[in-house]
């Protein structure tokens, strides 16, 4: 229940893929705060009981549902549309797998894998994980965007100008983001809502989890706006450093492959070190180690590192 | 003074470029500490006083000196050295500099531009930039590396498999760093010190700043490393993190055009709202500002994003 909120949108007022000719569920006066009830990226696939099974079966017709479109009365393209993440409310559920074809080792690592997440929906209390592994939780949706100007269905799994499904870990409680509007009305939509993320995602998946979200939406008149940009009030990985990292690096004049190798080589360190098998340790490093490009200047060779919360197993 | 340092290795022992043929001007013990006097990454040509003509002036057959090398007794390729970074001890003079042909937007900033830093070497407090900027210091050397397995001289400026012109940020003091031998002796050598930089060294330096260092270098027989990793003690950016960050993102198929266009939008919002001008503003990412992958397995479109702290306007 939502005190502040003007409005409350329901899961079941979801779509797939962004598209300007959808039917708003919603219209909204810029400044107004909303309830949405978001389901996880799978729609409901996925979640207590899944097996492997479950992965290999997956809809891909219906992954990524997300809640909307508010049309945001006054909205025109030029504007941006500026995004208050006021609350989350986590179900406690959640899951993350390995998407045959799909995440950063997607050749490494063919077969699907899933792992269901229980977690203390209130107290957010880091997640266990396999063998000794504590993950801790900052609740954030993965998509939220508007519709692009070009006509049509769009796919939902590419971030775009107009946002979608940006996958930024750090767009959680109290952020405030910007997103540059390109439909009369905007068209807003959020939803794939995570538990906890590393920068990258790079098995594909998060902690997927549904989980309801606060926002308040209000208007910057003619922001010429490049592409989405936000403001983080405070720190963005307290949750997390306390213990220091430990750090692999790949090097190399490609940053895609340098991003790679130091992912690997992070694989290949946790398993070794704590016994994991190589695909947990993948989807592991996916919910919480983070990619940084640590250097881009010293031609020919970029430094692309894969930074691993050692908190996790302290 | 470092009292307990078996050895101290003047900062006239010094050479440029890497090359498995330089006569060690130490040799060391698995487990010795090491005092290294480091020059800054111009060999002294920059420093007070300097001008854009100094930079344009730049001798670059004398970029970033490197202090060794040091021939550790029982190195043999495959092995690793463990480098334990004591103690960093600062000069409190430094530059930043725009050099022409150097860096990610060098097509966008084709003069010259140079910022000389004094600071506070004992306390290191943030560093006074521009109007109202403050610059928050965690001393680094940028380049810490071994000599590579082929014969001949290399440039010092590329990163390799050895370590080298790493420019990681983090891996200051109290970090273990482990590099890959791959010639008998190893043949150590550290330089290119830094005051600050964020990730990515966006504009092709650091706050360059004289210090020496001080170094436990111990060897790890038969580790097998594929490229350099380190373990951090403790979290890596609280020195900067308080009040959150402005960031900016890149989002399209490559990742060097997202972190072009990150950055690019980060310059244009500082210049907008501190009144800089825009190289100054890149300087400024560059000493300060990370460049994060938040996202890599959306196809076919990954984001980059510019994190910089808003400390430094605080």
């Amino acid at each position: 229940m939502c005190v502040a909120c003007n409005h409350t949108i329901h899961r079941a007022s979801h779509h797939f893929g962004w598209n300007r000719d959808f039917a708003p569920v919603l219209t909204a006066r810029p400044g107004e705060t909303i309830h949405f009830e978001c389901t996880d990226s799978s729609a409901g696939q996925l979640g207590e009981g899944s097996t492997v099974e479950s992965v290999r079966n997956l809809d891909f017709s219906r992954i990524n549902p997300v809640t909307g479109p508010v049309f945001i009365e006054g909205a025109e393209p030029g504007d941006a549309v500026k995004v208050t993440i006021r609350k989350f409310v986590p179900s406690g559920i959640g899951w993350t797998a390995n998407i045959p074809g799909f995440g950063l080792l997607a050749d490494q690592f063919p077969e699907p894998a899933i792992h269901v997440w229980k977690y203390d929906a209130s107290a957010l209390t880091p997640a266990l994980y396999g063998p000794g592994g504590r993950v801790p939780l900052k609740p954030f949706a993965g998509t939220i965007g508007l519709a692009p100007a070009e006509p049509g269905l769009h796919s939902i799994v590419p971030p775009r100008r107009v946002g979608g499904n940006l996958d930024i870990r750090d767009i959680s409680e109290g952020v405030t983001l910007y997103l540059p509007v390109e439909v009369p009305g905007a068209l807003f939509s959020i939803g794939d809502t995570h538990a906890a993320q590393g920068d990258g995602e790079v098995c594909g998946t998060a902690i997927e989890s549904r989980m309801n979200v606060e926002a308040t939406l209000e208007l910057v008149k003619d922001a010429r706006l490049a592409s989405p940009r936000f403001t983080t009030p405070g720190p963005v990985t307290r949750h997390l450093d306390a213990a220091g990292y430990e750090v692999t690096t790949g090097i190399g004049p490609d940053l895609m492959t340098g991003a790679r190798e130091a992912l690997q080589r992070m694989v290949d360190l946790l398993a070794a070190e704590h016994g994991l098998n190589p695909v947990d340790a993948y989807m592991l490093c996916s919910v919480c180690g983070d990619l940084r490009i640590s250097e881009i200047v010293d031609m020919p060779n970029w430094v692309v590192s894969f930074y691993f919360p050692r908190i996790v197993f302290s």
